[in-house]
């Protein structure tokens, strides 16, 4: 078995383990989906504001899933460790 | 043991892993549905407000279980390491 | 195999188990974003004032997140272990 094999394979579990960051975006933008539904119902004129609010609330959160997406696609189509 | 079969195991694994982001996506959006429900009943004359607010934010929770996803099926049929 | 290849390998898994740090911004972020539209619906009048709290809160909280991404940059295109 060759180097560049072990990398590779290493390579493909970390672009696995990468998008686990996932997790935390899903259950924040839910949150506050769900809280947004809420508020929508208690204040239903209100819902512009509301669910601007929580669009741009939810694209915060998104950046750190993002940031795993990015890492898992350097590691499968850029992967500087293969020199 | 040759290197190919080694990134192929390795990309099994990755692929599974990449999945387990969709824990969050599920948590998330389950909180949502719940909230929903609540509000629905509390404001049934809201219904279509609550409902299209709950679903938008749905969507965007799912995102990135989806990019788990995409990163999965690359590694399974367009895997750039088995070059 | 050399030892280097073991190195940048074990490089790439320890790249992406640094992403997982991202989980608890994306939770903490969502949470954030849910109060914050929750907050507006109940007074619309603060929103201006709503939205510069929470975005100033999770910004707060991305920066472990962002602390998990230099480490996984470093590991991959700066990594002081291949000397």
């Amino acid at each position: 078995m060759d180097g560049l094999s072990l990398i590779k394979a290493a390579s493909a579990i970390g672009a696995g383990l990468a998008m686990i960051a996932g997790i935390g975006a899903g259950i924040g933008q839910g949150y506050a989906a769900g809280k947004g539904a809420e508020a929508v119902g208690k204040q239903p004129e209100a819902q512009g504001d509301i669910v601007r609010t929580m669009l741009l609330g939810a694209a915060v959160a998104e950046t750190t899933g993002i940031y795993g997406l990015v890492i898992a696609l350097i590691l499968l189509f850029a992967n500087p460790l293969f020199g």
